[in-house]
């Protein structure tokens, strides 16, 4: 898959990271630990140089394993030595970016590990299967909630990515929204009656991709004689209905949407309904790596939920200065809003606010759905 | 271009779409006029039964233009006919629908024959070469608007497509708005300054389609020894720095706005400032086909201006039953909205609320920029 | 089809032809009937300078049919000017050359026109059916020939083309050669024991081609309920048995001979048997354009037999000076070469020396199957 | 590039070639060391099973290293008990095949080394810089040779692979062959003369390749500003005009035939010069990994050299039976014949009569070229 990185490259590259960004500025006489790590472990940043073409990365048998953990024990060591003199604020501001960016590789090395698993012929896993999540979900309840100006967005103080910035207005229609995730359950449903074979139900776009593509489930899950299976973390074991569908495009968020007679939420709704709500959902750091069972709520944590909402900049907004500025924004077209974290994000990562984004038929990370409805 | 149709395919196309839509309905022994040309001239309609692919338009040899032609007289009058007997009120709507579908297919041979002529090594022109529009434009200057909640959106009564609807509040936020296109001047001086070198300036996607591309310069201008030429309906000729410049991306409109430390206007805005501003552009009607010198105001005509917001449903949107429903909703992804109309577009059909729609890459249309900044 | 070109094209390509190397040397002021004709209508020839990429040959609208009409009539008139006022010797023989050339695309034409129809959604037919060829072809029998030095190629006398030439030796084993073509109730019983289902049957490049293609039958069988049709100049019209089988690739034609327990034959084996052998065949002047039954011998015309002999130059080989040059020497890899003409060839344009060539993948012309065996 | 496959992969490979044709037929209750193992290394045998996507193989994290290491010491040791217990002597000949098998897999596993270090950023390399070879060579002679028949091909004794028999006659034209390889100092010598820029010199299929793929110089040579350099297996280092060229395609070696006035030899030209040629060239043993300084004749060793003979069955040809017929005869087709075995050949591997072959296009194999004239 054109998307996924190699492990060693997702930790060389967040070392890269602290090292362009915060010791190159720190240390006096910054020298970097290799001279073509930076060409190597660059990922997209322009400002910062040329780099080694993304789908070229899984050539990369060297340097190997050896020498990126010998990288990064250099780093972190110079690092620390960079915090133990003195680190001028604004860098230290870049070291806080330096750690959200690698709990967002964290995320993504679970993923790409999964996604290379799956497609292994030997079907290897990373830990022991998700236990069955137990009993059957709560009906789906749809929650009024009424319009008005709200503001959505991260307010001036403590860590944001820039992109969640400014904090702003934004009026609210009527609407009403779902009061838990779509269950695996719900999904069969809509196979049932066809969801992959009606093209009415799903955008152009969406329907190129199901032709093209060939599918007819969500991603990782597989059919043998007795049943639906879903390919984990843990490895292949049977599919639980109760647990949120995961693994879904947009297009496929969408025309399900369509086919249960609602639609996706916008990203002020959600924002709207997520704001204060605990941070209750399942997180990388307990270690089951898979969403658990559907329940009220769950706004955060489990799966991303997509939006209807394109990826844009608020009104406002302002990236940051120099390569850094490249984080976020030059992203800001042909990608989807995505909200809420998911079982593989690292607890405490992902805020109310925060604005995670791909492209609409991405399937490799825990995308699942939230419905809602004009009122 | 994959876009691009042949010139009998769209008059055979909107032929159909009147046979297809209005007689079917209305006739009481309806037989179609030949019982493949559903299939050979539907363009997208899902629900309209299988159809011929888009990339294969061009291969058809068969039937000829006298056989179309017969066609379109035939539905002409048979149509006539259905009128005088009395059409019901739902199928002269649909009847409606076709004439400003036919609209759109209007501007769009225009512009497929442009493109066809343009890769043509013999360089066919259409008409004469538009002449020179002659005078400097007077300065560009950003005119402040003030934020608050608007209307936008077509009201119940009167013809409009479905996305335009439902009339409903938006909240602006204050900013300014460039008082006239960009012109062909203007961007001389981005490109002389680097513009389609910088990455910095660009979206990632879009820096992308700039190195995958070639891109150097809009779409249909071309050097020699003497200076910039431009490919018009008329032929080659000079550039003329005064005009509006046209047969931009999106990509490329949003990296001239950041050059010039502006951005493009979200669709609300720009259709809250067109409200009640006169029809005073230059439309297909006038003969000239090409932009006429820009000047003040100009939101009218002339070239289609790049929104920042992507093609989405409004609020409360709902598609017309059945398989014109097709026309508008299933497009609302990844695409961007237009606005304005050009000089190939009839004088009438677009309105202050018509929504156009391409993707981010487009280039073949008549398509140029408006700034916008925040304030 | 990218190898397809449009008719128009042909007429004006062979036209060109000899515009650019008759006239062109002959005429004391040659101006060229356009200038940018040269670049429209050259096909390949790097030496007469750039060229209209093959790909969009399809784009040409323009020139209008009548344009390339009046250049025909225009060349055509200035070359009877040009014999009578006396060609020189090598002249006489380009303008020879250019006639075999022009023959070579009336067989192109035919065959490009076949294919455009074939895929049109309104089946067009080109002429009436071809009708029954009648009674069941008698068995294929193996007919013993002995080995030994043999000669083969074209005398330096008379026209030829260079590929052709020089005449030399060759050593031939002992073979044995089938009696007539492969017939297409000969290629059910293939298709019938799981021909295009055994990867044993194939080379690697021919069952990767039909798993990609999707394979199952030869170029223009499709079914109905009722049995096998065909797709034929005349429109379609059921499959006869006693036909030699046409439209196979070269990949068919091997993996039926492994099936069949035998091979192809070598170009040696092939023209060492045709030589002198009457012209007995179904050519383009009878106007049936569409093999006739089987029966004994029919070497010469019908269907182009495919041989296991990659196309390469004879010891000796030289090709002609200039751009003539490039005629046929420049293609001489990765083409198999064929044998003996087919029902769409002009009669007398191919001699028992004639080497056809093309990609082992290629079925849109009348390709069969002749068969051989070592003994 | 999609030809190469990771080391460990062609480790497993050639283990699993002795598991699956000679364990699975010597061991009674055979077991496979792994039930999946026949699906992840199996390569291209049909008749053995699906395998992996050729690729996907460089998707293969799992097994690491350590498995296969594993796996190779299990198959070794039931391979050493199953000659020990007595093999039959038809697995005898396979076991040999094995051997044989591996060594081209050694020779693969060089050049698949050589190719990922030569695009990844650090430029690792396998071991020292190969020492320059110093004295310049003699001039290029061409030594004349007669025609006649001669024999060519492997006698029925002795190992050999089954696509260089039977041993049969061939007609040999007069002809000149080059009295050694063409070096590095005269493929300079085309460059300046604008070899890779003149169309006229190159087959058609070879150009389009030039032009596709930006070629302007033989694989691994690059220029910086004091002169030219060439990646080896122990690095970049200088060029050295006296070796003979190495890493050029089929279509580049022709070229420079063409350029000089020669062509490249028939297979049935080299072998009658190499038969009974001593076994003096440079081969894996050595060390090198490069080819030395030209000498005469060299026709063993240093660089395989392309002939001009398409690889095609030989008169009688007779595939081994079952899955191993799938070793060479399935190639049989748009592949070109190279002899004599290159530096990364184990010694004693290649025969005179060994036929080796790979796509006009190809060029990470030590591939080079001896001239031939016809006389």
């Amino acid at each position: 898959m054109p998307e996924a990185s190699p492990a060693k490259w997702h930790l060389a590259h967040t070392t890269w990271f602290f090292e362009a960004f915060v010791l190159a500025r720190a240390e006096r006489r910054f020298r970097p630990f290799h001279p073509r790590y930076a060409y190597v472990f660059n990922s997209y940043y322009e400002a910062a140089g040329p780099r080694q073409p993304r789908l070229e990365r899984g050539l990369l048998s060297r340097p190997p394993l050896e020498d990126v953990l010998r990288y990064r024990a250099d780093v972190d060591a110079r690092l620390a030595g960079a915090f133990e003199a003195g680190l001028a604020p604004e860098l230290v501001d870049v070291a806080e970016l330096g750690v959200a960016h690698e709990e967002q590789h964290q995320e993504l090395l679970l993923t790409d590990v999964k996604h290379a698993f799956s497609v292994n012929p030997l079907r290897p896993a990373y830990g022991s299967p998700p236990p069955p999540s137990g009993a059957a979900p709560a009906p789906l309840a749809f929650l009024p909630r009424e319009g008005g100006v709200v503001e959505i967005g991260a307010p001036g103080e403590g860590f944001a990515f820039d992109n969640e910035r400014p904090r702003h207005r934004e009026l609210l229609q009527p609407h009403a929204l779902g009061s838990r995730p779509v269950t695996c359950g719900e999904w069969l449903a809509f196979m049932g009656e066809g969801g992959y074979r009606r093209p009415q139900l799903w955008l152009s776009d969406g329907w190129a991709a199901v032709a093209s593509r060939g599918w007819e489930a969500p991603l990782y899950w597989e059919r043998d004689g007795a049943g639906w299976l879903q390919f984990t973390l843990g490895g292949l074991r049977p599919l639980d209905e109760a647990e949120p569908v995961a693994h879904v495009s947009f297009y496929e968020a969408d025309a399900y949407a369509r086919w249960a007679g609602a639609r996706l939420p916008t990203e002020t709704e959600w924002e709207a309904a997520a704001a204060g709500a605990p941070e209750d959902g399942t997180f990388a750091d307990g270690g089951r790596l898979h969403p658990a069972a559907a329940r009220a709520v769950q706004l955060r944590g489990d799966v991303w939920e997509w939006t209807r909402s394109a990826y844009a900049p608020y009104p406002g907004f302002r990236p940051l200065a120099g390569a850094l500025g490249e984080y976020n924004g030059k992203f800001m077209v042909s990608q989807l809003v995505l909200r809420g974290g998911s079982c593989a994000t690292p607890l405490g990562h992902a805020r109310p606010t925060y604005r995670n984004f791909f492209y609409p038929d991405a399937r490799w990370q825990f995308t699942g759905v939230r419905l809602a409805r004009d009122t």
